[in-house]
């Protein structure tokens, strides 16, 4: 029975009233508001708001944008962010290209904060690749349509989602990045703001260093795998740096989903951002009504909304 | 050279003028206030901020009111928090004392959420501790003196620190509770609100789950150890949970470090949150002017300022 504790906490209801919640571009709604659209419904949970989704509330990953991080341990899937972070994002494609990561090494494990990886020893060369490329820490908000949370965040006027990614923005200035939740994955950089370019990428394994926002470039997140990367050892050295060759993970290969034979793919699905759907998911997430839950929060923070991913409808 | 990349991320400087910005009880304090204290003086690191400080900005953990936590990775270190969930401490305390965590497991790990160890079987029997106690979600505000951030919060209408622990409260409800920050511990419970009581203790591995505050009773926070914890291989069953009884970790014993000899203590000092020089270290966390840093946050999450620890001064 001790075993059971805890287990309906995962669980989480969302009014169907929800699925009538678009939260589009400007146009929030709240929660009064989606409730009001269909009064007396029965709230349903996360897995039956997912369970009543259609196909076309889901979205396959594309493969030209998919990396799979190959690791002793297992497969870590990464979605690229292009519409944030293109050059990045073509440079880290080039170097998956010329096999630049196979070999290299997870060198650094800090708690709570990130885990990285790269050329600890800085010379392996580039062919086609470029080591440095000008920063990508934020962009125009003209032309982003994306679905915005009405919760109030401590760390930026607007917060939401746009293709599966957590974005933040400010319209006064009228620009937009993308946020350093659990998952996400960015380019080590030195001081120089231009010196990072996807030779070394980190992902955070903690709670969201925010902090990071707009002051380094972020280009995906991991899709599946977390697990995988956030067991690694800590490192003992500052920073977590691992203070010897020994204790680093070695990396098997970094690919171009698109360019590893479709048998040996993982074809997955992730739930669109941008659809009714989604707005229960996250209405779900704001206020659990299970039976374990007594006080719904009635607020969710932008890096407390995991996305949901399944394996591809027409996989095998 | 790449390994030295992002090490200067953790720096973080205080401007000097920040030792004068006390941010007690209902007198909250903003940086430009702060700033205006003591105009040009020259930023200080966070490394800085701590050299400075003087004994009595450290406090000793009362061995009374700390766990030592035994796995055979090395020792966790447990802080009690009576003045928010007294009688979950005395259980705690009870059953430590009458070993009943000794020889049992870990067997949750939940990937971006908990670890939690307890009895899997239900068997074990109790002494003079009791299973169950009614609930200790929250307490009543009056006559908490507690260090209020000026930040915005997500979810509470006030955030802050009280005796190092993250606080959030509601002034207009007059109630105060611990936050599920990274590292916090609290008592697993059914479904029922009083059917928690300490038999099963969980920890916060990721992203803060305050959808969890005010649902359930947290009685402490890890303040040395959190990366023997956090890097329990994750559990593939459901919530992450063992699905195996060899995939457990054991507990070799869980004691009050007060009925551990002097010479196998791990005596530590954690630093006072109610004085300026803790102000002046929010204030670094919340702006970071090193030079790797371009744009300074400007605020910070109640659940991204990790205490400062240390061995104590007199400790040999």
């Amino acid at each position: 029975m001790n075993q059971r504790r805890w287990r309906r906490t995962e669980g989480g209801w969302a009014a169907a009233a929800m699925l009538a919640a678009l939260m589009l571009s400007e146009a929030p709604t709240t929660p009064a508001a989606a409730a009001d659209a269909a009064p007396g419904a029965r709230p349903l949970t996360t897995a039956e708001v997912l369970a009543a989704s259609q196909p076309a509330d889901w979205r396959s990953l594309d493969p030209q944008r998919t990396l799979y991080l190959e690791l002793p341990a297992g497969r870590v899937i990464i979605e690229l962010a292009p519409a944030f972070a293109p050059h990045h994002v073509e440079n880290v494609v080039a170097l998956a290209r010329e096999q630049y990561f196979d070999g290299l090494a997870i060198m650094r494990a800090q708690d709570n904060y990130v885990v990285q990886w790269g050329d600890a020893d800085g010379k392996k060369p580039l062919k086609a690749a470029q080591r440095t490329l000008a920063a990508e820490f934020e962009r125009p908000l003209r032309g982003l349509s994306f679905t915005r949370l009405t919760d109030p965040d401590t760390y930026a006027p607007v917060v939401g989602f746009l293709d599966g990614f957590p974005v933040a923005a400010d319209p006064q200035i009228g620009r937009a990045w993308l946020v350093h939740c659990y998952g996400m994955v960015g380019a080590g950089r030195d001081n120089d703001v231009d010196s990072g370019g996807g030779t070394e990428l980190y992902v955070v394994i903690g709670q969201a260093p925010r902090h990071l926002d707009r002051n380094v470039t972020l280009l995906g997140r991991v899709v599946r795998g977390m697990e995988l990367l956030s067991v690694m050892p800590r490192g003992s050295g500052a920073l977590g740096f691992y203070e010897s060759a020994t204790e680093r993970t070695p990396l098997r290969s970094l690919r171009v989903a698109a360019d590893v034979p479709a048998a040996e793919r993982t074809p997955l699905e992730v739930l669109r951002t941008d659809t009714p759907v989604f707005a229960a998911y996250v209405e779900a997430r704001r206020n659990r009504h299970e039976e374990w839950f007594k006080v719904p929060a009635g607020r969710v923070d932008v890096c407390n909304i995991p996305l949901p991913v399944r394996p591809a409808a027409n996989a095998k």
